[in-house]
Protein backbone atom coordinates (compact mmCIF):
# COMPACT_ATOMS: atom_id res chain seq x y z
CA UNK A 1 0.00 0.00 0.00
CA UNK A 2 2.21 3.24 -1.10
CA UNK A 3 2.42 6.09 1.47
CA UNK A 4 -0.53 8.02 2.92
CA UNK A 5 -3.19 5.16 1.64
CA UNK A 6 -4.79 4.25 4.45
CA UNK A 7 -8.20 5.61 5.48
CA UNK A 8 -6.48 6.99 8.57
CA UNK A 9 -4.01 9.02 6.70
CA UNK A 10 -6.72 10.01 4.08
CA UNK A 11 -8.76 11.19 6.77
CA UNK A 12 -6.01 13.02 8.55
CA UNK A 13 -5.24 14.85 4.95
CA UNK A 14 -8.87 15.95 4.54
CA UNK A 15 -8.95 17.20 8.49
CA UNK A 16 -5.71 19.06 7.58
CA UNK A 17 -7.33 20.83 4.26
CA UNK A 18 -10.76 21.49 5.92
CA UNK A 19 -8.53 23.63 8.74
CA UNK A 20 -6.74 25.79 6.37
CA UNK A 21 -9.47 26.47 3.96
CA UNK A 22 -11.65 27.06 7.01
CA UNK A 23 -9.03 29.78 8.16
CA UNK A 24 -8.39 30.95 4.76
CA UNK A 25 -11.93 31.55 3.87
CA UNK A 26 -12.31 33.66 7.72
CA UNK A 27 -9.53 35.70 6.50
CA UNK A 28 -10.67 36.79 3.03
CA UNK A 29 -14.74 37.19 4.23
CA UNK A 30 -14.88 41.23 5.25
CA UNK A 31 -14.76 40.93 9.71
CA UNK A 32 -18.07 40.39 11.10
CA UNK A 33 -18.17 43.79 12.80
CA UNK A 34 -16.97 46.02 9.53
CA UNK A 35 -20.37 47.79 8.01
CA UNK A 36 -22.40 46.98 6.94
CA UNK A 37 -22.31 44.30 10.12
CA UNK A 38 -25.34 42.23 9.29
CA UNK A 39 -24.51 41.86 5.96
CA UNK A 40 -21.24 40.41 7.03
CA UNK A 41 -22.48 38.76 9.55
CA UNK A 42 -24.83 36.94 7.35
CA UNK A 43 -21.71 36.35 4.56
CA UNK A 44 -19.74 34.91 7.27
CA UNK A 45 -22.66 32.45 8.48
CA UNK A 46 -23.46 30.99 5.51
CA UNK A 47 -19.68 30.11 4.89
CA UNK A 48 -17.95 29.10 7.97
CA UNK A 49 -18.38 26.20 10.05
CA UNK A 50 -20.04 24.13 7.60
CA UNK A 51 -19.60 21.40 5.10
CA UNK A 52 -17.43 18.77 4.19
CA UNK A 53 -15.68 21.35 1.68
CA UNK A 54 -15.28 19.01 -1.00
CA UNK A 55 -14.49 21.42 -4.14
CA UNK A 56 -11.53 23.07 -1.95
CA UNK A 57 -10.55 19.49 -0.97
CA UNK A 58 -10.42 18.71 -4.77
CA UNK A 59 -8.46 21.90 -5.38
CA UNK A 60 -5.94 20.79 -2.59
CA UNK A 61 -5.45 17.26 -4.39
CA UNK A 62 -5.25 18.64 -8.12
CA UNK A 63 -3.03 21.05 -6.82
CA UNK A 64 -0.61 19.12 -4.86
CA UNK A 65 -0.68 16.73 -8.36
CA UNK A 66 0.99 19.18 -10.05
CA UNK A 67 3.14 20.58 -6.89
CA UNK A 68 1.25 24.22 -6.86
CA UNK A 69 2.29 26.32 -4.28
CA UNK A 70 -0.30 26.25 -1.15
CA UNK A 71 -0.81 29.63 -0.61
CA UNK A 72 -2.02 30.24 -4.11
CA UNK A 73 -4.24 26.87 -3.61
CA UNK A 74 -6.23 28.59 -0.56
CA UNK A 75 -6.86 31.58 -2.38
CA UNK A 76 -8.81 29.08 -5.66
CA UNK A 77 -10.38 27.14 -3.06
CA UNK A 78 -11.59 30.27 -1.17
CA UNK A 79 -13.33 30.91 -4.42
CA UNK A 80 -14.88 28.28 -5.62
CA UNK A 81 -16.24 27.72 -2.33
CA UNK A 82 -17.75 31.02 -2.10
CA UNK A 83 -19.28 30.47 -4.83
CA UNK A 84 -21.05 27.42 -3.79
CA UNK A 85 -21.37 28.97 -0.74
CA UNK A 86 -23.64 31.73 -2.28
CA UNK A 87 -25.68 29.38 -4.46
CA UNK A 88 -27.10 27.32 -1.20
CA UNK A 89 -28.04 31.03 0.09
CA UNK A 90 -30.24 31.50 -2.98
CA UNK A 91 -31.10 28.35 -3.60
CA UNK A 92 -32.74 27.98 0.12
CA UNK A 93 -34.30 31.06 -0.83
CA UNK A 94 -38.25 31.01 -0.90
CA UNK A 95 -38.97 31.30 -4.44
CA UNK A 96 -36.05 28.77 -5.05
CA UNK A 97 -36.46 25.38 -2.87
CA UNK A 98 -37.70 27.53 0.04
CA UNK A 99 -35.31 25.71 2.39
CA UNK A 100 -34.80 26.24 6.60
CA UNK A 101 -32.48 23.97 7.18
CA UNK A 102 -29.07 23.97 5.93
CA UNK A 103 -25.70 22.36 7.08
CA UNK A 104 -27.77 21.34 10.62
CA UNK A 105 -28.49 25.44 11.03
CA UNK A 106 -31.43 27.52 9.97
CA UNK A 107 -30.77 28.62 6.35
CA UNK A 108 -29.86 32.43 6.01
CA UNK A 109 -33.09 34.00 5.27
CA UNK A 110 -34.26 32.05 8.22
CA UNK A 111 -31.63 33.25 10.42
CA UNK A 112 -31.70 36.63 9.49
CA UNK A 113 -34.25 37.68 6.62
CA UNK A 114 -34.79 37.73 3.12
CA UNK A 115 -33.70 40.58 1.76
CA UNK A 116 -29.81 40.25 3.53
CA UNK A 117 -29.93 36.44 2.58
CA UNK A 118 -29.80 37.60 -1.13
CA UNK A 119 -27.27 40.51 -0.60
CA UNK A 120 -24.97 37.92 1.19
CA UNK A 121 -25.72 35.50 -1.76
CA UNK A 122 -25.03 38.66 -4.39
CA UNK A 123 -21.32 39.59 -2.04
CA UNK A 124 -20.39 36.15 -1.83
CA UNK A 125 -20.13 35.81 -5.56
CA UNK A 126 -18.71 39.33 -6.10
CA UNK A 127 -15.97 37.96 -3.52
CA UNK A 128 -15.26 34.72 -4.45
CA UNK A 129 -13.75 37.16 -8.08
CA UNK A 130 -12.50 39.45 -5.74
CA UNK A 131 -10.32 36.96 -4.46
CA UNK A 132 -9.08 35.12 -7.48
CA UNK A 133 -8.65 38.58 -9.15
CA UNK A 134 -6.12 39.90 -6.19
CA UNK A 135 -2.35 39.50 -7.21
CA UNK A 136 -1.27 36.31 -6.55
CA UNK A 137 2.50 35.67 -4.65
CA UNK A 138 4.57 35.44 -7.40
CA UNK A 139 1.41 34.78 -9.77
CA UNK A 140 1.82 35.00 -13.66
CA UNK A 141 -1.51 36.92 -14.41
CA UNK A 142 -2.25 34.82 -17.72
CA UNK A 143 -2.82 31.79 -15.66
CA UNK A 144 -5.03 33.79 -13.21
CA UNK A 145 -7.06 35.31 -15.82
CA UNK A 146 -7.50 31.53 -16.91
CA UNK A 147 -8.22 31.07 -13.31
CA UNK A 148 -11.23 34.04 -13.52
CA UNK A 149 -12.32 32.80 -16.85
CA UNK A 150 -13.22 28.94 -15.52
CA UNK A 151 -14.69 29.85 -12.21
CA UNK A 152 -17.12 32.65 -14.24
CA UNK A 153 -17.95 29.87 -16.82
CA UNK A 154 -19.20 27.33 -14.51
CA UNK A 155 -20.88 29.53 -11.95
CA UNK A 156 -22.96 31.48 -14.73
CA UNK A 157 -25.79 30.80 -17.19
CA UNK A 158 -24.01 28.01 -19.03
CA UNK A 159 -22.97 26.82 -15.86
CA UNK A 160 -24.29 26.46 -12.33
CA UNK A 161 -26.72 28.74 -12.85
CA UNK A 162 -28.22 27.50 -16.01
CA UNK A 163 -28.45 24.21 -14.41
CA UNK A 164 -30.43 25.32 -11.67
CA UNK A 165 -32.56 27.33 -14.65
CA UNK A 166 -33.58 23.95 -16.24
CA UNK A 167 -33.96 22.17 -12.72
CA UNK A 168 -36.47 25.06 -12.11
CA UNK A 169 -38.19 24.61 -15.70
CA UNK A 170 -37.88 20.48 -15.15
CA UNK A 171 -39.78 20.64 -11.97
CA UNK A 172 -42.72 18.29 -12.45
CA UNK A 173 -41.93 16.58 -15.77
CA UNK A 174 -40.07 13.73 -16.68
CA UNK A 175 -36.77 14.15 -18.39
CA UNK A 176 -34.67 11.57 -20.51
CA UNK A 177 -31.24 10.21 -18.68
CA UNK A 178 -29.45 12.74 -21.32
CA UNK A 179 -31.41 15.61 -20.19
CA UNK A 180 -31.09 15.16 -16.94
CA UNK A 181 -27.17 14.39 -17.50
CA UNK A 182 -26.94 17.89 -18.98
CA UNK A 183 -29.20 19.20 -16.23
CA UNK A 184 -26.31 17.86 -13.95
CA UNK A 185 -23.39 18.34 -15.81
CA UNK A 186 -24.35 22.57 -15.38
CA UNK A 187 -26.06 22.37 -12.30
CA UNK A 188 -23.29 20.52 -9.95
CA UNK A 189 -20.63 18.85 -12.40
CA UNK A 190 -19.41 22.24 -13.79
CA UNK A 191 -18.41 23.75 -10.22
CA UNK A 192 -16.93 20.24 -9.03
CA UNK A 193 -14.45 20.46 -12.68
CA UNK A 194 -13.77 24.10 -11.90
CA UNK A 195 -12.19 23.57 -8.76
CA UNK A 196 -9.90 20.34 -10.30
CA UNK A 197 -8.89 22.69 -13.16
CA UNK A 198 -8.44 25.68 -11.12
CA UNK A 199 -6.15 23.61 -8.77
CA UNK A 200 -4.23 22.44 -11.47
CA UNK A 201 -4.00 26.00 -12.89
CA UNK A 202 -2.15 27.37 -9.92
CA UNK A 203 0.92 25.86 -11.25
CA UNK A 204 0.42 25.79 -15.16
CA UNK A 205 -1.86 24.59 -17.64
CA UNK A 206 -4.69 21.81 -16.53
CA UNK A 207 -3.69 18.17 -18.12
CA UNK A 208 -6.48 16.83 -20.31
CA UNK A 209 -6.61 13.43 -18.16
CA UNK A 210 -7.47 15.84 -14.92
CA UNK A 211 -10.58 17.83 -16.47
CA UNK A 212 -11.59 14.13 -17.35
CA UNK A 213 -11.51 13.13 -13.82
CA UNK A 214 -13.21 16.41 -12.78
CA UNK A 215 -15.99 16.07 -15.22
CA UNK A 216 -16.58 12.29 -13.70
CA UNK A 217 -16.37 13.23 -10.35
CA UNK A 218 -18.54 15.98 -10.91
CA UNK A 219 -21.05 13.77 -12.20
CA UNK A 220 -20.78 11.29 -9.40
CA UNK A 221 -21.02 13.68 -6.61
CA UNK A 222 -24.77 14.79 -8.27
CA UNK A 223 -25.59 11.32 -8.71
CA UNK A 224 -24.67 10.48 -5.40
CA UNK A 225 -26.84 13.22 -3.80
CA UNK A 226 -29.49 12.12 -5.65
CA UNK A 227 -29.18 8.61 -4.16
CA UNK A 228 -28.77 9.97 -0.72
CA UNK A 229 -31.79 12.31 -1.02
CA UNK A 230 -33.76 9.35 -0.91
CA UNK A 231 -32.30 7.25 2.11
CA UNK A 232 -30.60 9.50 4.47
CA UNK A 233 -33.39 11.29 6.67
CA UNK A 234 -32.56 14.88 7.42
CA UNK A 235 -30.49 14.78 10.50
CA UNK A 236 -27.91 12.41 9.04
CA UNK A 237 -27.61 14.66 6.04
CA UNK A 238 -28.09 18.34 8.12
CA UNK A 239 -30.78 19.37 5.33
CA UNK A 240 -34.08 18.81 3.98
CA UNK A 241 -34.24 15.19 2.97
CA UNK A 242 -36.49 13.89 0.42
CA UNK A 243 -37.23 17.15 -1.16
CA UNK A 244 -36.52 16.07 -5.15
CA UNK A 245 -39.72 13.83 -5.04
CA UNK A 246 -41.55 16.26 -2.65
CA UNK A 247 -41.13 18.77 -5.10
CA UNK A 248 -41.43 16.42 -8.05
CA UNK A 249 -37.83 17.15 -9.35
CA UNK A 250 -36.55 14.73 -12.17
CA UNK A 251 -33.71 13.14 -10.82
CA UNK A 252 -31.25 10.42 -11.44
CA UNK A 253 -32.83 7.81 -8.64
CA UNK A 254 -36.70 8.99 -10.45
CA UNK A 255 -35.42 8.49 -13.69
CA UNK A 256 -32.96 4.91 -13.04
CA UNK A 257 -34.34 3.79 -10.29
CA UNK A 258 -31.88 3.41 -7.02
CA UNK A 259 -29.99 0.38 -8.50
CA UNK A 260 -29.12 1.83 -11.86
CA UNK A 261 -27.77 4.97 -10.22
CA UNK A 262 -25.79 3.15 -8.01
CA UNK A 263 -24.33 0.99 -11.01
CA UNK A 264 -23.80 4.36 -12.89
CA UNK A 265 -21.91 6.49 -10.01
CA UNK A 266 -19.60 3.06 -9.09
CA UNK A 267 -19.20 3.69 -13.26
CA UNK A 268 -18.03 7.02 -13.08
CA UNK A 269 -15.88 6.13 -10.28
CA UNK A 270 -14.10 3.60 -12.16
CA UNK A 271 -13.71 6.21 -14.80
CA UNK A 272 -12.36 8.91 -13.16
CA UNK A 273 -9.77 6.48 -11.53
CA UNK A 274 -8.84 5.28 -15.39
CA UNK A 275 -8.50 9.20 -15.77
CA UNK A 276 -6.03 9.42 -13.46
CA UNK A 277 -3.85 6.30 -14.72
CA UNK A 278 -0.64 7.92 -16.41
CA UNK A 279 0.17 10.29 -13.09
CA UNK A 280 0.84 7.48 -10.82
CA UNK A 281 1.40 7.84 -7.38
CA UNK A 282 1.29 11.40 -7.15
CA UNK A 283 -2.55 11.33 -7.96
CA UNK A 284 -3.60 9.44 -4.64
CA UNK A 285 -5.36 11.98 -2.86
CA UNK A 286 -7.60 12.38 -6.09
CA UNK A 287 -8.43 8.88 -6.08
CA UNK A 288 -9.11 8.70 -2.63
CA UNK A 289 -11.30 11.62 -3.43
CA UNK A 290 -13.50 10.16 -5.92
CA UNK A 291 -14.20 7.34 -3.54
CA UNK A 292 -15.03 9.20 -1.03
CA UNK A 293 -17.60 11.39 -2.94
CA UNK A 294 -18.97 8.29 -4.25
CA UNK A 295 -18.98 6.15 -1.17
CA UNK A 296 -20.18 9.25 1.01
CA UNK A 297 -23.17 8.48 3.32
CA UNK A 298 -23.79 12.00 3.97
CA UNK B 1 -15.90 77.01 -28.05
CA UNK B 2 -13.65 74.02 -28.74
CA UNK B 3 -14.69 71.16 -31.39
CA UNK B 4 -17.61 68.70 -30.68
CA UNK B 5 -18.36 70.99 -27.42
CA UNK B 6 -22.09 71.89 -28.74
CA UNK B 7 -24.84 70.33 -26.85
CA UNK B 8 -25.93 68.29 -30.23
CA UNK B 9 -22.28 67.68 -30.56
CA UNK B 10 -22.31 65.93 -27.33
CA UNK B 11 -25.68 64.31 -28.18
CA UNK B 12 -24.43 62.84 -31.02
CA UNK B 13 -21.29 61.31 -29.48
CA UNK B 14 -23.69 60.11 -26.71
CA UNK B 15 -25.83 58.25 -29.24
CA UNK B 16 -22.86 56.95 -30.87
CA UNK B 17 -21.53 55.17 -27.64
CA UNK B 18 -24.77 54.41 -26.90
CA UNK B 19 -25.37 52.30 -29.61
CA UNK B 20 -22.16 50.86 -29.77
CA UNK B 21 -22.44 49.52 -25.94
CA UNK B 22 -25.84 48.29 -26.88
CA UNK B 23 -24.48 45.97 -29.83
CA UNK B 24 -21.72 44.90 -28.04
CA UNK B 25 -23.95 43.67 -24.86
CA UNK B 26 -25.68 42.22 -27.31
CA UNK B 27 -22.69 39.97 -28.42
CA UNK B 28 -21.44 39.16 -24.85
CA UNK B 29 -25.06 37.95 -23.51
CA UNK B 30 -25.69 34.37 -24.30
CA UNK B 31 -27.83 34.01 -27.04
CA UNK B 32 -32.30 33.94 -26.69
CA UNK B 33 -32.67 30.05 -28.00
CA UNK B 34 -29.43 28.92 -26.29
CA UNK B 35 -30.15 26.67 -23.47
CA UNK B 36 -31.46 27.50 -21.04
CA UNK B 37 -33.32 29.79 -22.88
CA UNK B 38 -36.11 31.10 -20.50
CA UNK B 39 -32.89 32.39 -18.31
CA UNK B 40 -30.54 33.81 -21.54
CA UNK B 41 -34.11 35.77 -22.09
CA UNK B 42 -34.56 37.09 -18.80
CA UNK B 43 -30.90 38.40 -18.94
CA UNK B 44 -30.95 40.14 -21.96
CA UNK B 45 -34.69 41.38 -21.10
CA UNK B 46 -33.07 42.81 -18.12
CA UNK B 47 -29.71 44.06 -20.00
CA UNK B 48 -31.22 45.37 -23.75
CA UNK B 49 -32.71 48.50 -25.01
CA UNK B 50 -32.51 49.81 -21.90
CA UNK B 51 -31.19 52.88 -19.65
CA UNK B 52 -29.11 56.18 -20.86
CA UNK B 53 -26.13 53.97 -20.55
CA UNK B 54 -24.37 56.42 -17.81
CA UNK B 55 -21.53 54.30 -16.43
CA UNK B 56 -20.47 52.66 -20.29
CA UNK B 57 -20.86 56.96 -21.45
CA UNK B 58 -18.26 57.38 -18.57
CA UNK B 59 -15.81 54.27 -19.44
CA UNK B 60 -15.75 55.60 -22.89
CA UNK B 61 -15.20 59.24 -21.66
CA UNK B 62 -12.25 58.20 -19.56
CA UNK B 63 -10.86 55.94 -21.80
CA UNK B 64 -10.73 58.50 -24.90
CA UNK B 65 -9.06 61.13 -22.96
CA UNK B 66 -6.32 58.10 -21.66
CA UNK B 67 -6.05 56.86 -25.71
CA UNK B 68 -7.39 53.61 -24.87
CA UNK B 69 -8.24 51.17 -27.19
CA UNK B 70 -11.83 50.92 -28.43
CA UNK B 71 -12.34 47.33 -28.19
CA UNK B 72 -11.07 47.63 -25.02
CA UNK B 73 -13.23 49.77 -23.88
CA UNK B 74 -16.54 47.91 -25.21
CA UNK B 75 -15.34 45.11 -22.82
CA UNK B 76 -14.94 47.17 -20.00
CA UNK B 77 -18.44 49.04 -20.42
CA UNK B 78 -20.12 45.82 -20.82
CA UNK B 79 -18.66 44.71 -17.69
CA UNK B 80 -19.88 47.57 -15.64
CA UNK B 81 -23.36 48.08 -17.19
CA UNK B 82 -23.82 43.91 -16.08
CA UNK B 83 -23.21 44.76 -12.92
CA UNK B 84 -25.47 47.63 -13.18
CA UNK B 85 -27.97 45.48 -14.96
CA UNK B 86 -27.75 42.45 -11.87
CA UNK B 87 -28.07 45.02 -9.32
CA UNK B 88 -31.62 46.43 -10.78
CA UNK B 89 -33.18 43.01 -11.13
CA UNK B 90 -32.24 42.18 -7.51
CA UNK B 91 -33.22 45.24 -6.08
CA UNK B 92 -36.60 45.05 -7.75
CA UNK B 93 -37.60 41.30 -6.36
CA UNK B 94 -40.41 41.72 -3.85
CA UNK B 95 -37.66 41.00 -0.66
CA UNK B 96 -35.80 44.07 -1.89
CA UNK B 97 -38.06 47.42 -3.29
CA UNK B 98 -40.83 45.44 -4.82
CA UNK B 99 -41.14 47.23 -8.00
CA UNK B 100 -43.00 46.14 -10.64
CA UNK B 101 -41.62 49.09 -13.46
CA UNK B 102 -38.34 49.52 -15.13
CA UNK B 103 -37.20 51.47 -17.27
CA UNK B 104 -40.69 51.92 -18.83
CA UNK B 105 -41.46 48.29 -18.74
CA UNK B 106 -42.35 45.45 -16.16
CA UNK B 107 -39.62 44.43 -14.32
CA UNK B 108 -38.04 40.98 -14.51
CA UNK B 109 -40.34 39.15 -11.93
CA UNK B 110 -42.98 40.55 -13.04
CA UNK B 111 -42.12 39.86 -16.79
CA UNK B 112 -40.69 36.01 -15.82
CA UNK B 113 -40.78 35.00 -12.31
CA UNK B 114 -39.50 35.25 -9.12
CA UNK B 115 -36.80 32.83 -9.44
CA UNK B 116 -35.75 33.55 -12.76
CA UNK B 117 -35.36 37.12 -11.94
CA UNK B 118 -33.24 36.07 -9.09
CA UNK B 119 -31.16 33.73 -11.06
CA UNK B 120 -30.85 36.45 -13.89
CA UNK B 121 -29.83 38.41 -11.87
CA UNK B 122 -26.83 35.96 -10.39
CA UNK B 123 -25.68 34.62 -14.03
CA UNK B 124 -25.34 38.80 -15.29
CA UNK B 125 -23.41 39.32 -12.32
CA UNK B 126 -21.10 35.95 -13.20
CA UNK B 127 -21.23 37.00 -16.67
CA UNK B 128 -19.42 40.67 -15.89
CA UNK B 129 -16.84 38.92 -14.54
CA UNK B 130 -16.53 36.40 -17.01
CA UNK B 131 -16.38 39.09 -19.90
CA UNK B 132 -13.74 40.75 -18.24
CA UNK B 133 -11.86 37.64 -17.50
CA UNK B 134 -11.43 37.04 -21.06
CA UNK B 135 -8.01 37.95 -22.99
CA UNK B 136 -8.07 41.14 -24.17
CA UNK B 137 -7.06 42.51 -27.54
CA UNK B 138 -3.05 42.85 -26.72
CA UNK B 139 -3.93 43.04 -23.35
CA UNK B 140 -1.65 43.33 -20.80
CA UNK B 141 -2.68 40.95 -18.37
CA UNK B 142 -1.87 42.30 -14.52
CA UNK B 143 -3.53 45.69 -15.86
CA UNK B 144 -6.97 43.11 -16.77
CA UNK B 145 -6.72 41.94 -13.22
CA UNK B 146 -6.60 45.20 -11.87
CA UNK B 147 -9.81 46.40 -13.57
CA UNK B 148 -11.00 43.02 -12.07
CA UNK B 149 -10.18 43.50 -8.68
CA UNK B 150 -11.76 47.16 -9.40
CA UNK B 151 -15.04 45.64 -10.49
CA UNK B 152 -15.09 43.17 -7.76
CA UNK B 153 -14.46 45.88 -4.80
CA UNK B 154 -17.03 48.84 -6.46
CA UNK B 155 -19.51 45.51 -6.44
CA UNK B 156 -19.49 43.97 -2.90
CA UNK B 157 -20.29 44.15 0.40
CA UNK B 158 -17.85 46.95 0.99
CA UNK B 159 -19.62 48.52 -2.27
CA UNK B 160 -22.94 48.50 -4.53
CA UNK B 161 -24.06 45.47 -2.64
CA UNK B 162 -23.07 47.09 0.93
CA UNK B 163 -24.60 50.17 -0.18
CA UNK B 164 -27.46 48.43 -0.51
CA UNK B 165 -27.61 46.74 3.13
CA UNK B 166 -26.45 49.74 4.59
CA UNK B 167 -29.93 51.23 2.88
CA UNK B 168 -32.08 48.16 4.31
CA UNK B 169 -31.01 49.14 7.77
CA UNK B 170 -31.82 52.58 7.30
CA UNK B 171 -35.35 52.32 6.45
CA UNK B 172 -37.53 54.24 8.75
CA UNK B 173 -34.56 56.07 10.47
CA UNK B 174 -32.94 59.30 10.22
CA UNK B 175 -29.36 59.50 9.31
CA UNK B 176 -27.06 62.32 9.63
CA UNK B 177 -25.68 63.79 6.11
CA UNK B 178 -22.62 62.12 6.76
CA UNK B 179 -24.22 58.43 7.24
CA UNK B 180 -26.22 59.22 3.70
CA UNK B 181 -23.09 60.24 2.50
CA UNK B 182 -21.51 57.23 3.11
CA UNK B 183 -24.11 54.79 2.00
CA UNK B 184 -24.57 56.59 -1.25
CA UNK B 185 -20.72 56.55 -2.17
CA UNK B 186 -21.26 52.97 -1.04
CA UNK B 187 -25.05 52.06 -3.18
CA UNK B 188 -24.48 54.62 -6.01
CA UNK B 189 -20.73 56.24 -6.42
CA UNK B 190 -18.79 53.13 -6.33
CA UNK B 191 -19.56 51.80 -9.19
CA UNK B 192 -19.73 55.30 -11.29
CA UNK B 193 -16.44 55.94 -9.84
CA UNK B 194 -15.34 52.78 -11.04
CA UNK B 195 -16.72 53.18 -14.51
CA UNK B 196 -14.26 56.08 -14.75
CA UNK B 197 -11.40 54.02 -13.33
CA UNK B 198 -12.10 51.18 -15.49
CA UNK B 199 -11.94 53.59 -18.81
CA UNK B 200 -8.50 54.58 -17.68
CA UNK B 201 -7.17 51.02 -16.80
CA UNK B 202 -8.19 50.39 -20.46
CA UNK B 203 -5.12 52.27 -21.15
CA UNK B 204 -3.01 52.24 -18.14
CA UNK B 205 -3.03 53.41 -14.27
CA UNK B 206 -5.49 55.46 -13.65
CA UNK B 207 -4.45 59.15 -12.89
CA UNK B 208 -5.46 60.40 -9.05
CA UNK B 209 -6.99 63.18 -10.78
CA UNK B 210 -9.66 60.88 -12.34
CA UNK B 211 -10.43 58.83 -9.21
CA UNK B 212 -11.62 62.60 -7.89
CA UNK B 213 -13.59 63.08 -10.68
CA UNK B 214 -15.20 59.73 -10.29
CA UNK B 215 -16.26 60.08 -6.92
CA UNK B 216 -17.59 63.27 -7.28
CA UNK B 217 -19.78 62.76 -10.27
CA UNK B 218 -20.83 59.39 -8.32
CA UNK B 219 -22.02 61.42 -5.36
CA UNK B 220 -23.61 63.85 -7.74
CA UNK B 221 -25.42 60.88 -9.64
CA UNK B 222 -26.73 60.07 -6.10
CA UNK B 223 -28.07 63.59 -5.03
CA UNK B 224 -29.81 64.06 -8.15
CA UNK B 225 -31.59 60.75 -8.10
CA UNK B 226 -33.14 61.76 -5.12
CA UNK B 227 -34.31 65.13 -6.59
CA UNK B 228 -35.43 63.44 -9.70
CA UNK B 229 -37.57 60.70 -7.40
CA UNK B 230 -39.23 63.79 -5.67
CA UNK B 231 -40.09 65.83 -8.71
CA UNK B 232 -40.76 64.08 -11.88
CA UNK B 233 -43.96 61.96 -12.20
CA UNK B 234 -43.26 58.16 -12.93
CA UNK B 235 -43.79 58.29 -16.78
CA UNK B 236 -40.65 60.87 -17.25
CA UNK B 237 -38.18 58.72 -14.80
CA UNK B 238 -39.36 55.29 -16.36
CA UNK B 239 -39.83 53.67 -12.95
CA UNK B 240 -41.88 54.72 -9.91
CA UNK B 241 -41.20 57.81 -8.80
CA UNK B 242 -41.52 58.63 -4.91
CA UNK B 243 -40.86 55.66 -3.70
CA UNK B 244 -37.91 56.41 -1.42
CA UNK B 245 -40.07 58.90 1.06
CA UNK B 246 -43.03 56.32 0.69
CA UNK B 247 -40.83 53.18 1.81
CA UNK B 248 -39.29 55.81 4.78
CA UNK B 249 -36.23 55.93 3.30
CA UNK B 250 -33.75 58.72 4.07
CA UNK B 251 -32.32 60.18 1.16
CA UNK B 252 -30.25 63.79 0.35
CA UNK B 253 -33.39 65.32 -0.29
CA UNK B 254 -35.09 64.37 2.93
CA UNK B 255 -31.82 65.25 5.35
CA UNK B 256 -30.62 68.54 3.45
CA UNK B 257 -34.27 69.56 2.06
CA UNK B 258 -34.35 70.24 -1.91
CA UNK B 259 -32.57 73.87 -1.85
CA UNK B 260 -29.67 72.66 -0.13
CA UNK B 261 -29.23 69.40 -2.06
CA UNK B 262 -29.58 71.37 -5.13
CA UNK B 263 -26.50 73.24 -4.43
CA UNK B 264 -24.61 70.26 -3.02
CA UNK B 265 -25.29 68.51 -6.56
CA UNK B 266 -23.86 72.18 -8.08
CA UNK B 267 -20.55 72.12 -5.65
CA UNK B 268 -20.02 68.41 -6.95
CA UNK B 269 -20.18 69.02 -10.09
CA UNK B 270 -17.72 71.81 -10.23
CA UNK B 271 -15.56 69.86 -8.27
CA UNK B 272 -15.44 67.15 -10.90
CA UNK B 273 -14.65 70.05 -13.62
CA UNK B 274 -11.79 71.20 -11.03
CA UNK B 275 -10.64 67.71 -10.68
CA UNK B 276 -10.07 67.46 -14.59
CA UNK B 277 -8.20 70.80 -15.10
CA UNK B 278 -4.70 69.51 -15.60
CA UNK B 279 -6.23 67.58 -18.45
CA UNK B 280 -7.20 70.37 -20.71
CA UNK B 281 -9.23 70.10 -24.18
CA UNK B 282 -8.87 66.46 -24.06
CA UNK B 283 -11.41 65.88 -21.05
CA UNK B 284 -14.15 67.49 -22.92
CA UNK B 285 -16.45 64.38 -22.79
CA UNK B 286 -15.99 64.03 -18.84
CA UNK B 287 -16.90 67.39 -18.51
CA UNK B 288 -19.95 66.95 -20.32
CA UNK B 289 -21.00 63.99 -18.67
CA UNK B 290 -20.92 65.53 -15.48
CA UNK B 291 -22.82 68.36 -16.74
CA UNK B 292 -25.55 65.65 -17.96
CA UNK B 293 -25.26 63.53 -14.96
CA UNK B 294 -26.23 66.78 -12.46
CA UNK B 295 -28.43 69.11 -15.34
CA UNK B 296 -31.00 65.85 -16.66
CA UNK B 297 -34.47 65.80 -15.93
CA UNK B 298 -34.57 61.49 -15.99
Amino acid sequence: MPQGATEAEFAAWMGAIQMRVEAALARSLPAPQHVPARLHQAMRYATLEGGKRVRPLLVFAAGELVGADAARLDIAACAVELIHSYSLVHDDLPCMDDDRLRRGKPTVHVEYDEATALLAGDALQTLAFQVLAERMPEGDAALQLAMLNTLALASGSRGMAGGQAIDLEATGKTLSQAEIEYMHVLKTGALISAAVKLGALCAGPCPAPLEQYGHRVGLAFQVVDDLLDLEASSATLGKTAGKDSRHGKPTYVSTLGAARARQFAEELRSGAHAALESFGAGALRLRQLADFVVLRKF
